[in-house]
């Protein structure tokens, strides 16, 4: 795959996360599911905001995460997702090419603002995410850019996309184009929730053209409607050249063809935001699969980089990947 | 002064902050003078946030700062400043409100967008400021409200406020109002370069209004235009009632009539980001005197503060100051 101009091209929703910390009651008092993330309106944004404590506003957004990992890694990235001309969508175009990511989406101007993801973070460090997706919702078929995603090794596209019909059918576009080009498409699953909602298209397209899929266990367990998480990675071998698995402190387990590849997570003093803990995952897993590395190194480099990103607040890497790999010896 | 409603009302600059780390060429290759703060136009804002590396935004503002600081230590706090109806003059307004400082200044509709503060921060910590004024230069004398300034024990006055003269009326006023009043007024000087371009303003208002000092030690040697600390500090001492000179990891000097304490800094285990480090100090500092505690105590409340803003990216505090003080055997 060495003729591609872009190891991994993202395709996702463009999103600024506003976070706070919050207590455990704070979230049961305003209904939320703790770990999980929803989708809530305007309305219910400015509503919650008000009711949020001092925040902290960084460019997150999943697939663009795990874009910001690969390009920390030293990896040659592109991203593909909408935002509005307003300042969050500044902030958002800003942050993604300051760390090299080729990002050229025009914004939108049908009116939406830059999508914002309320994420409030509890004592142990759990995340627990609101979603108003604004502009993002705006991404289209047209938006998907066929001599990029074949100038790419691997396109990666997050679950999340699946929530609104036209982004759902960029996604989709972007898997087709990959695989006429003979590129690789890599899927997240991105949530429970969100697999619960699109079950049927989600296994369709695991089925038909993912070839590496992102999942952590709560989320292969409800693709499969299985309660055992053995039985769920035993369905998806089949499914899927390569099923990257994530138990958080239990680590890994990768699945490819008659391997079974267990990789520990990499151990960190506290988990102070479990944001992008999963998107880090897949950037390092995606950057070392891209650069030719062994599954099981590609997994400690995805082990490596969640580690980086749950040890501070926000889902972006405060410091290089690469020189953090090197220090640890994963990449010479 | 137990009649009053607020422990501190604090008056400065209503800034959100943009933090990106870079390295000491990145400095100098921008013409900056490292640690210290520079006003910079609108156009000369955009061509250096292109130029900075991914970054965090969080609400910011010297004073600002302080009055957050004050809050968190469980004090009772208003804060004026003035922004614009626009994105960041809503998470300013959000971010100060939310931790319980009252806000009520209306946002300015001249056109001017919030101010900001491109914060550069160096591998050793140190902070190297840039910022745009905007909305907060619309700051007028009419927006002091002097009912809230007589009701404050202390009214905080940020040194920045000089750089524009409409702010720098409303400064004077509220020096004026709080001293009517029979109140205390605590000025920072807040950056040496400042004191350089308003010395002799300082230097009027300091011996005739000021009754409480924040300086550190490029500061206060720049305002008597002497290179000794201690020369400096003697001048300082037949001028205010309480002057309180902080040098970094040095710790700090108070001086209150024949009395001089040396308050040793909290120590850290690495200083993560400057920013915020002189406004918690005082924010710790004022929260022990409007509750009556010893000029000591008031040193360490500050120096704790301070060691807990440089410990993490951003100056506002990632937790509560009343329980941190209470873990140390510092508030009861």
């Amino acid at each position: 795959m060495s003729d591609a101009s872009y190891d991994v091209v993202g395709i996702g929703n463009a999103i600024v996360d506003i976070i706070a910390r919050c207590d455990e009651a704070f979230l049961s008092n305003h209904g939320m599911e703790k770990g999980f993330m929803q989708l809530i309106s305007a309305g219910q944004a400015n509503e919650l905001y008000g009711d949020m404590g001092t925040a902290i506003e960084q460019s997150g957004g999943s697939a663009a995460n795990s874009c910001a990992g690969i390009a920390s890694f030293g990896g040659k990235c592109a991203f593909i997702g909408r935002v509005a001309g307003d300042q969050f969508g500044k902030i958002f175009a800003h942050d993604i090419r300051a760390v090299g990511v080729a990002y050229d989406t025009p914004a939108s101007d049908a009116g939406l603002p830059t999508a914002r993801c309320l994420v409030l973070v509890t004592p142990d460090g759990e995340r627990t995410m609101n979603t108003f997706l604004g502009a993002s919702t705006e991404l289209g078929a047209g938006d998907v850019d066929g001599a990029l995603i074949a100038s790419a090794q691997v396109t990666y596209l997050e679950g999340y996309l699946f929530d609104k019909p036209q982004a759902k059918a960029a996604f989709v576009e972007a898997a087709k184009l990959a695989g006429k080009a003979g590129r690789k498409v890599a899927l997240t699953l991105s949530d429970a929730f969100c697999v619960d909602r699109h079950r049927e298209d989600f296994l369709e397209l695991v089925r038909g053209g993912v070839d590496i899929l992102f999942a952590n266990e709560t989320e292969i367990t409800s693709l499969y409607q299985m309660n055992a998480f053995d039985d769920a990675a035993g369905a998806v071998r089949a499914e899927c050249e390569i099923a990257v698995l994530t138990r958080s402190e239990a680590g890994a387990v990768i699945i490819s063809g008659n391997e079974t590849i267990h990789v520990p997570a990499n151990p960190v003093e506290r988990v102070v935001d479990a944001t992008g803990a999963g998107d880090l995952y897949a950037a390092g897993f995606l950057y070392g699969l891209t650069s030719a590395q062994s599954l099981e190194t590609c997994g400690k480099l995805g082990a490596l980089a969640a580690s980086e990103i749950i040890s501070h607040i926000g889902a972006r890497p405060e410091g290089s990947l690469k020189d953090l790999a090197k220090a640890k010896g994963l990449l010479s």
